[in-house]
């Protein structure tokens, strides 16, 4: 320890000389070959070594969250690339900045939403459909009410029905771990209708965080497991810019069409 | 197709209202739940689904990468996440940033350097010890007298010897997947005291990127593969920043020990 | 226009073979060499040109903000760029990834506090001081009651009196663009006690939100005016880790203090 | 100083509870309202402070680069606000981790390229046209000869005439600092011709390279300049992007697009 009396604190890694530790394990006897990568992932997030049934689930995710084609973040991915090919680490880094609020921030907002529904439970959880549906139905209303949007509900594309929901609670449903947050998760699904006026379809980033969080993850920490996921799809997008690159068609689809603006609003031609 | 006559070919995801496509495979009823994350992450890499033997060596390499604990990256992602906590994807991005040329890109020149000295070699590969030791001699000459260092050697703490060489190359015995790279990056142990002089140990960076590359992934996108991995050591490092934060002390560290130095050279009281 | 009807409106930078146009000026015969770089910014940001008082309020702003030292910001930035030599970009890029809510936020925050009392205001703005204390009192009762901290109190180095506040004010005196903002930032930090108990000094974050906001800059865009200002900061940061580095000492000052903690509690020697 | 004795030596920013100091001088006094942000950049990146003849070179390149429309990092910066509006920093990061070596680096390349011609030139520099059309072509021959490219040569755009090179050209003749890396570059447009065989404009870019590094800054800095520069006009595009999105239309360009295409490169409809 230092003369300053300050000291590190960490339970992640270490390393002698001799030896080198992970979690409490030794690396190359205990983890390497004998632990998979979505299983130390978890493991690292958590401090907890999941179950296979957690590890099946929660690589369900990572997998359901990989990549879908050519999103903003893929795209920005994609034209950092094409500037800066030296570097690498610079265009998944871009990608993965896109990783907020709105693209990629469902998941997280999501099993938010769950948890704080039930963390303001008072007394037992639901044992049945019906006691499901009423929590979600206040819920649903309150959130209404105060002027938010309820996460998870409706996407672009899938208009009707995501087909990742019913998938993800199936696989959930295999491994024993179809708890709290899908079950009112589900319910949302079932009574939103009463409140918003409109049938939407619960869509997939808002069922991976349910599931996540059924794991007993951070919720904080749920937008990070879309970011894991998303790292592995950037890298498929800057494999196939190698091979096959579109990054300087999308910037002239742009750059081709742009169209001088005054300040104060005229149009001219670009 | 627009009338720009632009398309956008890719073999990643695609989706319509119904459907989610990922590598040509449906993503509901041929992916999630059946294929694990590291699996994915190769298929995204390389358009090849890997065997479960390609499997369990990619994701060792994964685990062994994943963290060393408070690397100067995972130090940039605590202090980032200090300084904007509501930017979970900036830490992460920020530390990701550092997977350059010299503390994490050694995977990826170990894995360019053997594939280059592969490449060269005309005539069939050599078929026992003594014909990868010729072969690893001429390459690690070649590149002394070129005034380059060999990649994969030495190590700041492993001074003697780095445990997780050993152990990857005994996995990929196992698994039937000790190839070229492998051997000839082992050849490299053997002989570099020869030309340099003094024995230093192959380290843990370095065989990861001769088994990645024994694996058929492109050697220029390993150091993607060692971004991947840590990035769910970084993910490790925020949720334990959340818990037991050192960030604060971290900077306090630096910031109190700072001194002002005149431009020219005087020291003063900081 | 492209056969899809998209068009990509801009006021920014467009050109020809022959011309450079940007913000609708020749960028050769009318902007080179005759339009400083802050000034440039301030249009570039708001889209108008600022008069001479603007700009220098405008960059005695960004002067003040550019640098403070061995902040976590810059910290992060000297790692980076001990990691990744290669990749000058991404080292500043890693430094600026900090510029969120808690370090470099206060700028943006204070404006938006501000500009929100005034925009809330109805009937004439305040003509003295006292209708200005009145003002602040009710914004600093109204945001203490909501729980909030009002933005812009305290530093925790300089705990008695921020030099840069007297200072940025006088210069707007000077300027004549002392404006609602400012006397309404002044009002708060002379009635604050009456509310809090205890005398905060105003910090230079929020003075420069302050003045800003009555240059008439959008108050979402203040966090981006503290960013250009800190990018030169860190620039410096990066010439001087070329020239004397320190990015491996604070590397170091942590790793060699980790001790290993059990997750559940324990610690141990690392 | 702390028990182990490090320290953290530094000519930038160090304050006390009283004081706040910058390169030396007290920033409140001597520095805010008296120094701009161009000049104080150039203070930053050399530790000297420019004359105003540097100060209105230096900020002639800063307002070339700033801006040039919807290029690959405006995009991705543009993409990255889309995604994840709540942090205006990971947008300006995004953008800035395209200031690489394709499309923002010539700036850095050539000042590196002139430099090292100039270094490696023994006895005295010439004096008159010939004498640096002799040094330019034997350099042109050199690095023709190498297989690489003449950095500053060429522009996709502007074919026949940058029109920036003439105009900075005389900014540093009036203010006497057309040195020898401009010569030089001069020298380079008007012989390279003789080498390969075609002529090429000297694009802005590399006059803005040789400009800077005929000031005195350190060539390896020169991306930093760029990288400053372009920071203030990404952030013109994200103040554009709040006023007049085009985001969402630059993302569907691509994605409406989309085609699918086999691994093995069948294409199929998207």
């Amino acid at each position: 320890m230092s003369g300053d009396g300050l000291s590190f604190p960490t339970s992640l890694g270490t390393s002698t000389a001799e030896e080198i530790r992970l979690l409490g394990r030794d690396l190359t006897t205990e983890l390497m070959g004998r632990v998979g990568f979505g299983e130390l992932a978890f493991w690292l997030l958590s401090t907890r070594r999941p179950t296979p049934a957690e590890t099946r689930v929660f690589e369900a995710v990572l997998v359901a969250l990989a990549d879908h084609g050519f999103t903003p973040t893929a795209i920005a991915t994609r034209l950092t690339y094409l500037s800066a090919p030296d570097s690498l680490q610079g265009a998944l880094a871009a990608g993965l900045l896109g990783g907020g609020s709105r693209f990629l921030g469902v998941t997280e907002d999501c099993g938010v939403f769950l948890h704080a529904v039930l963390e303001a439970q008072e007394g037992p959880l639901p044992t049945d459909d019906d006691g499901w549906d009423a929590l979600a139905l206040e819920a649903v209303r309150a959130t209404r009410a105060a002027g938010r949007l309820v996460p998870g509900l409706g996407h672009p594309v899938h208009k009707v029905r995501d087909p990742r929901t019913a998938v993800l609670v199936r696989i959930a449903e295999e491994e024993g771990l179809r708890g709290p947050h899908l079950r009112l998760f589900e319910a949302v699904g079932r009574v939103h209708e009463q409140v918003l006026g409109r049938r939407l379809p619960l869509n997939g980033a808002g069922v991976c965080g349910a599931a996540l969080a059924d794991l007993g993850l951070p919720v904080e920490m749920l937008r990070g497991v879309a970011l894991l996921a998303r790292a592995a799809g950037l890298l498929g997008h800057i494999a196939e810019e190698r091979r096959r690159p579109i990054g300087m068609d999308a910037y002239l689809a742009v750059d081709r069409n742009a169209t001088y603006v005054d300040p104060d609003g005229q149009e001219s031609p670009g």
